[in-house]
């Protein structure tokens, strides 16, 4: 393989690249699911993917595919990649990096060892933000069955056109291409940028995850009694602003006396009649927790709503909750968390066991096949914004152990392995 | 005077009777400055009191006065009254309860005494709330000098119907009835709801303000960083609906440990992004506070400015904050005050020194005139709400104690005073 002073002056480069695709003006990304700017980008990558050898295929929902066919187990397919949809006004490395990546990989392992034993095929997956209809993970759902071309959800974007019109728009859809879901996976590696400033605090390269954390989403609605601003004594109030003051903090003070990798989040907050001399009647808040273990989750969900409900009793507060979004912690495959950590050791790269505060599509794929995460430093945590940004070499770096990884997957040894 | 069974029958039917003008469907009601119900109500009035034996005319603003003119000393007034205006889906008695008092007041003394050697007037003012347009005290701040014909602010209603406009139509304006400034005041004397719950509270029928609180407000801007709420450990957050609540428990805090009259309140407050799975970068709330000294207040303004600032500076959080309201309190005319606490202990009726933790017309008038104010209790301290109620009996004590302290004014002595 190339030096990674080459490696990192080829990604440099391809991430300026593919960010021309749905690039706006305020130096930022758009590349919304099925848009001019992101069929585009996936035609480039196509052309881009055949001039480094490879064959080239969509699914269905607009997935490309690059594919080195095995010569001793075609039939069985390591799989790298990342998504190629963006946030509005999103970074030029969200998802990008880890297709890039790999195709860095395949390119240079096909370049130096031609074909692999196993299959190895490298995804651009069609979506995974939810930024044009109100669904995620579009591309990899189709992929493993949370989603599927026999029911398109009956969705609309922002103008109105609906999932089923933009998809056919684009040239995809039932039929078009060769179906989504995926029964021939033995493994799948996905590479992306961390989103948090974990990796860059610790002035380390590589995180490898160890498991995406499950999340509780819950909306709060606080009742107290709207009052006169002047004439209410404070003894007397039942202000729904307080008492949401006391929970949000006791909230706060709950998370950080758990200590990490607990989070818990106020993000959302309304004020009703929300008027600068009227003692608010009601707020409505969303709380939303996370960590990388169920039974911890559970117990930190139950434990706040409960603390919540004794702040309200005292402050003589009505409160009602609804938890409108569980999604259970996903931990990523030992055998191939273990594999990550030996090639980082046998290349003398120093890593971080991390856990993924953020859902990403490795987390559909580790049903259907085992899989894994390689995470590369985000300058400042920053994403989903024109500021994002991840340094070459950083990149370059993650590249090389992803493609020794993906070698000892697809060209050594023989048998089903994860 | 009638007794106090005749005078409760009397003012629990003739605030029926008022509160037909504007009558919303749910038992509220709604008489917006210049609209027909509003003008119907003032029509209807002044027809009682003509009936009552009282000279009727208007002001170019729409304040209706009754007068019956001194014998002695017609160019000294005593004043009483309040507004005929309510807020949107108000009740029966804010500014109603007033004007209805004080006519039964002047009808029974005229009928009792005849001429008074004072001149004494009863005035429906024709705004108080600020519900149609923005801008308060219209009525009683043309009389004073705070408002004048000869500069209508350029405002306009929800329908974009002009100040100036909504006047003419209604058959007001400059020069078309008497002037509305006054010079000739001698003593105004408001009866008003409480719209607190401190009367109810004592079991007292009577409050006898000592002054109207200062008012000081203020909109805090506080900016941390938007960040994501699943990849941004507790540890490095700057949260904006954090450091807001940890403010607000503050400020809440101060004001109670500060004791009553001190009344603090966050009535508003905008999140943004304002979205579940995000850490909120920044958050606009207002604080209000009020109190009758205004050294007092403005130490505790200071505080809690001070107290922000450093809850932001350990949470490296920014703040900005700019005041946007500030009224001086108002205390009430000493002598009026004295007047009216005898009255009462003649009258052996109990009765509470108390704040107005709310604006009033009395404190517009009280710039120009000695001023004072009588309270009676609000049942669960609501107003502003067609649950607003005062029981006739509380109704009718007090427009004793106010007809008693108006005969002394204008019917006893000759000397000028207070």
């Amino acid at each position: 393989m190339e030096s990674i002073a080459q490696l990192k002056q080829l990604l440099a480069n391809q991430v300026e690249w593919l960010s021309h695709y749905g690039a706006d003006s305020d130096g930022g990304v758009t590349r919304l699911l099925y848009t001019p700017a992101w069929l585009k980008a996936q035609q480039a990558l196509a052309e881009r993917m055949r001039e480094a050898g490879l064959d080239t295929y969509y699914d269905d929902a607009g997935n490309l595919y690059g594919r080195l066919e095995g010569t001793e187990h075609p039939e069985e397919v390591v799989l790298t990649g990342s998504h190629i949809d963006t946030v509005r006004s999103g970074g030029k490395y969200d998802g990008a990096a880890g297709i890039l990546a790999g195709l860095a990989c395949l390119r240079r392992l096909y370049a130096q060892f031609g074909r692999p034993k196993r299959t190895l095929e490298i995804v651009s997956l069609c979506e995974e933000e939810g930024s044009r209809f109100p669904i995620t993970f579009w591309g990899s759902g189709n992929m493993t069955g949370r989603w599927s071309m026999s029911r398109i959800p009956d969705v609309a974007d922002a103008e109105g056109v609906s999932l089923g019109q933009a998809m056919a728009d684009a040239g995809f859809g039932p039929g078009t291409h060769r179906p989504c879901r995926r029964y021939d996976l033995v493994s799948f590696i996905e590479l992306h940028i961390e989103q948090g400033m974990v990796l860059e605090r610790l002035e380390l390269p590589i995180g490898i995850v160890q498991g995406i954390v499950g999340q509780v989403r819950l909306t709060f609605e606080v009742c107290g009694e709207t009052n006169h601003a002047g004439t209410t004594r404070m003894a007397w109030r039942k202000d729904a602003v307080a008492g949401t003051a006391e929970m949000t903090l006791a909230l706060e003070r709950e998370a950080r006396s758990a200590g990490d990798p607990y989070v818990a989040t106020v993000g959302k907050m309304v004020v009703a009649p929300n008027v600068s001399n009227v003692i608010a009647g009601n707020v409505l808040f969303t709380v939303d927790l996370r960590h990388p273990d169920a039974l911890s989750l559970e117990a930190f969900a139950r434990r706040i709503v409960e603390r919540f409900y004794s702040i309200a009793a005292e402050r003589s507060l009505q409160l009602s909750h609804r938890q409108w979004m569980h999604a259970d912690p996903v931990p990523m495959n030992e055998e191939l968390v273990h594999r990550l950590e030996q090639t980082c050791k046998s290349l003398q790269v120093s890593y971080h066991e991390i856990h993924s505060g953020a859902g990403h599509d490795a987390q559909l794929l580790s049903a259907v096949c085992p899989s894994a995460m390689l995470f590369v430093p985000s300058r400042a945590g920053i994403s989903h914004s024109p500021d994002e940004y991840t340094d070459a070499q950083d990149l370059a770096v993650a590249t090389r152990v992803l493609a020794d990884t993906l070698y000892q997957l697809a060209y050594v040894g023989g048998q089903r392995q994860a």
